[in-house]
């Protein structure tokens, strides 16, 4: 246990990830932002690059350098995809402990990866080293792990969702339907047409239908810690919010699970999850979410038709909350340390 | 075929279809507006009731009374449900032809009305004349209706892109997925808590989930002119957005059925209706159907896995837009009429 | 009084003013558009361009030339500012009348020009013969034009609000606060950082704050018709909303000057402009003007301070719905015909 | 100075400010929220009102009682103008200190209260040792203050923009002109037709002009803090977003007044004023402010005109925020205690 404050670094601060990173790391009692980098950021100070953090904090944002890691105990990585794999490899040679926020070390296969992210692997010898930071359903190997694989966010809201019952075996696993909403910050600082404010507002639309990056990672881990392969649909749209993500799921339950056995069988793996919130018979909403690390989960069953729910904060539970409460599992904090505003008994 | 003006009458001209229904009969080439009936706004103006009318429009709003409808051709109904049933039987005993854009003469069994709409239904007689305003799929019944039951926004989105596949028997009918979501504008002018601006922004929820009343509606119609009992999940969500539906199906198809089939049977189903838009390999996107009748229509093939994505604008092409298209036929005029801003050959 | 369709042709049809262009000019009874031009677009339909046109219009996007004007009657342009100047002069040349939507022809000093607009004006010996579009204001000069210089959109919105008390000697005019807020749209199709909506929405901020290129047009045409120098100061901001404008104006009234002078110098102004609705003692509202081409103009007086309010639709009065309305003018037709929803007597 | 927790009560905990209240105190190292108040969440527990509290705070809400307040060091009312009056005595008599974020004890004129706010005032006896929340200009008296009015949000980013140069005598106090836009979260939970979703969405308007509540309390603390009355006009609009405040100003400089003295008045009076940054020459975001205690300011000179720009977020510094540093300030805590995120040196 670690006693003395977990001095931390961040690559990538100037992204929307990278500045709620910093948020709820400025707010952590046990940490101490030591570090920062970035490439197009360099040389200025994180108050200039971010208007909010004036008053609040000033650090000046270097270029990433393994020899800059000395004294970091943890380095949190939130480039876009493809960036951290020059990076992360550089960092565990030095003995710092990883976060990675970007999808280049979660999927086991780098020819998948290739296919998916548009471009070829270039440290998959780090891959069976990356442990997958989906805290409720990894902890053990999250605490001891060097390299944390920080879940995508559509994954986090969809796995978190359909786990229990796929472990579980109540579900028939051959049609899920998955339907998921997100608000813009999910594509990062995407600087294009598509994504101007009047090309977004009052409008909604599918995108990557098929070709989502996330369509692999879910498939993997519903196999990882469900135990099986699920055949499912994936349909990612964007919404005109700025954050949060919804996601709907039909799934057919086996002959004879009913409401019961959903029900008790997400109250036992959630039991002690203080994140996970299952809010049933309520209707999860967005908004109960957004800001926290908390992911709400409804459920409604009609017959053997089963509809999930769940909802949590793209920036939060789906990046910078979970990669925090992965920080907690691996410096023996409790998890919801700096996730929670509660000095209450 | 009329040669003179149409001349009409609207119930409910204050709330928002029946404003859309205003702005649409106004600048409709072959119809006078002759006659607006509502009971809060009896008395008033229908530029006072309306202030984006000031300088358009102006019209006293009567009471509803048979006697008012001397002269009137067709009476559009844009009431709440349940306030239709008093009115209809009425303007139908004088002989004026009526389109209603709620629901209250769309399910054949008024048991179930009750069921999902929470009341009695006092005017089952009249049901089996009640034809269903599906312009695409009833023309030659709504042609010389007396009664047309304007189709719910979310069934017009769904059956659109359901029917041409139920009807070819491409799908497998056990389990379709239905995942919707709609702009505010489709709960009418409600005043509640739920609806209010700080409430409904920057967030979303799913709600009457399994019980919404357009669940008959599309297992009815899905019979009707599809064929085969479809069995289906409906899951409607609320959007931040003033008004605007989008609707993704998860469908599996049956063996041997590839993309090839499902763009053929939509393009003979479709060829010659102007205002569905096939729009495959782009993916459908809400703002180009603001405003406009249109339904765009995408889809999306992967093994035997098929996604539909369905877009109108709730007002439009799911309620006033349709009702006005159902008018046209109903005099002989082309579909289009005052539905299109096109002088153009 | 010309009898026959009026041939039109549009520069810049990509942007946003240009869509809104087309919209109305597709619903005018008496326009034939017979031309598209554009450099990006060139060579695609304009339905490629714009998908909510699908099943509406389509029509080759042709690089312009003036050789290609041949048969056009006025030509209207739409051009981020700058671009109108080789563009216009070549269309004179042949004959054709121009409506430019741009700023390029609206200032009579091109020294100024090119303080505010950041480039050379090189076109300036046109400068004389362009006529302002401010219908309202203008309407004998435009009627004869050749070269109309359709008013910006904020201007539009002061002027109209400001110009009868101003003309009518009412107002102090030594310290005029305009404060303006407008929508997105307003920036054309600009993609910055800036402009991405993550940056934009549920936010607000000032810009160009006593640098904007409309400040030397507002001077210039409250001299004109006004008739006298008013010193003023010009605030706009950012709204997140897709399209509107709403001005607000303090101004101090001259001694002795109240509100029923200010009541009935507005009314002898407005009298017989059926587009500037006075809604006083009601506020206006920008969503009673949206999509229309509306100036909603309100007021409030205590003691000797005047409060001006006035509202319109970027992309309506504030661009594209003048031009139609200033269109209307030259070639001899209601100003409202193309612009009102309206065919009841 | 106070060693141990300091003990709070909240009443009126249902509302928007209530919740923004609970939040920053949940999250406060000194503070142990022992009560909560309501009337229509009597009996309910208080993440049952607020769902997004769910497994972070639960408290049974009482009716609130004087009884009930043993043990309570200061108790924070949250509740609609003229509810506070009943509750502020009772709390006083037992010894209880107060900050009341309504409106009720701002004024010192009891006939003006009523004037503005539609209602006798009850408690006026109260007045004279209620003491104004504004924290950078009344430090001294809330440090000792039994009864603490915090102020209007509108106010406080107005108060917060002028104060200096008016106590400096650097404007010109005849003409000064207000122009502020508000979330929609400043009218609180109201349930009313003009509050829905649809007429918010995508529109602006000006309210209560000339009327608003907070015009006496701008004037009373310019002339208190200021020196001199302030003749001022102020105009409020409502924007379609959920939270923040911006602010335009326009007014005269005296003259050989210029950018100069108006940059070093506004430093030396706010450079020990954590929570005021001023951002010039940057131009404030409202984004950069929501979520958090500060107010950003601007300003822009030109020749004798000064614009200021001033925004806060109302349910921040313009309401819950303000009262936690208040509360700060009495209990001899730093004034950034519980307000920000920063545990670095």
């Amino acid at each position: 246990m670690k006693r003395s404050l977990i001095r931390v670094g961040v690559v990538g601060a100037s992204g929307y990830s990278g500045l709620e990173l910093l948020k709820l790391l400025l707010g952590h009692p046990k940490v101490q932002i030591v570090g920062l980098f970035g490439n197009s950021s360099a040389g200025k100070k994180i108050d200039e690059v971010h208007p909010s953090l004036r008053n609040v904090f000033s650090l000046d944002v270097q270029e990433f350098a393994a020899a800059a890691l000395r004294g970091i105990d943890v380095l949190f990585v939130a480039l876009p995809s493809g960036q951290a794999m020059p990076v992360v490899p550089e960092a565990l040679a030095v003995g710092t402990r990883v976060i990675d926020l970007g999808g280049d070390f979660r999927l086991s296969d780098s020819a998948i990866y290739q296919q998916y992210y548009g471009h070829e692997h270039t440290a998959a010898e780090y891959l069976p080293q990356a442990v997958y930071g989906l805290t409720e359903w990894n902890c053990t190997a999250i605490k001891n792990a060097r390299l944390v694989a920080n879940p995508g966010c559509y994954p986090t809201s969809i796995l978190l969702a359909l786990l229990p019952l796929v472990k579980a075996e109540l579900l028939n696993v051959s049609s899920v339907a998955i339907t998921s909403y997100s608000g813009t910050s999910g594509a990062g600082k995407l600087v294009a047409e598509k994504m101007m404010f009047f090309e977004v507002n009052e409008s909604v639309r599918a995108y990557k239908v098929g070709s989502h990056q996330h369509i692999p990672e879910i498939g993997q881990y519903l196999k990882t810690f469900g135990g099986v392969d699920v055949s499912f649909s994936f349909v990612p749209h964007l919404l005109p919010v700025s954050r949060g993500i919804y996601t709907t799921i039909h799934a057919p339950l086996k002959n004879g699970v009913g409401e019961r056995e959903v029900a008790t069988t997400f109250q036992s793996s959630y039991a002690s999850s203080r994140f996970v919130r299952m809010v049933a018979p309520d209707v999860p909403e967005m908004k109960n979410v957004e800001h926290t690390n908390f992911c709400d989960i409804g459920f409604s069953v009609e017959g053997n038709r089963l509809v999930l729910l769940s909802t949590i904060d793209n920036l939060g539970k789906g990046a910078a909350g979970q990669a925090v409460q992965n920080m907690n599992v691996m410096f023996d904090l409790p998890q919801s340390e700096g996730l929670m505003p509660c000095y209450q008994r």
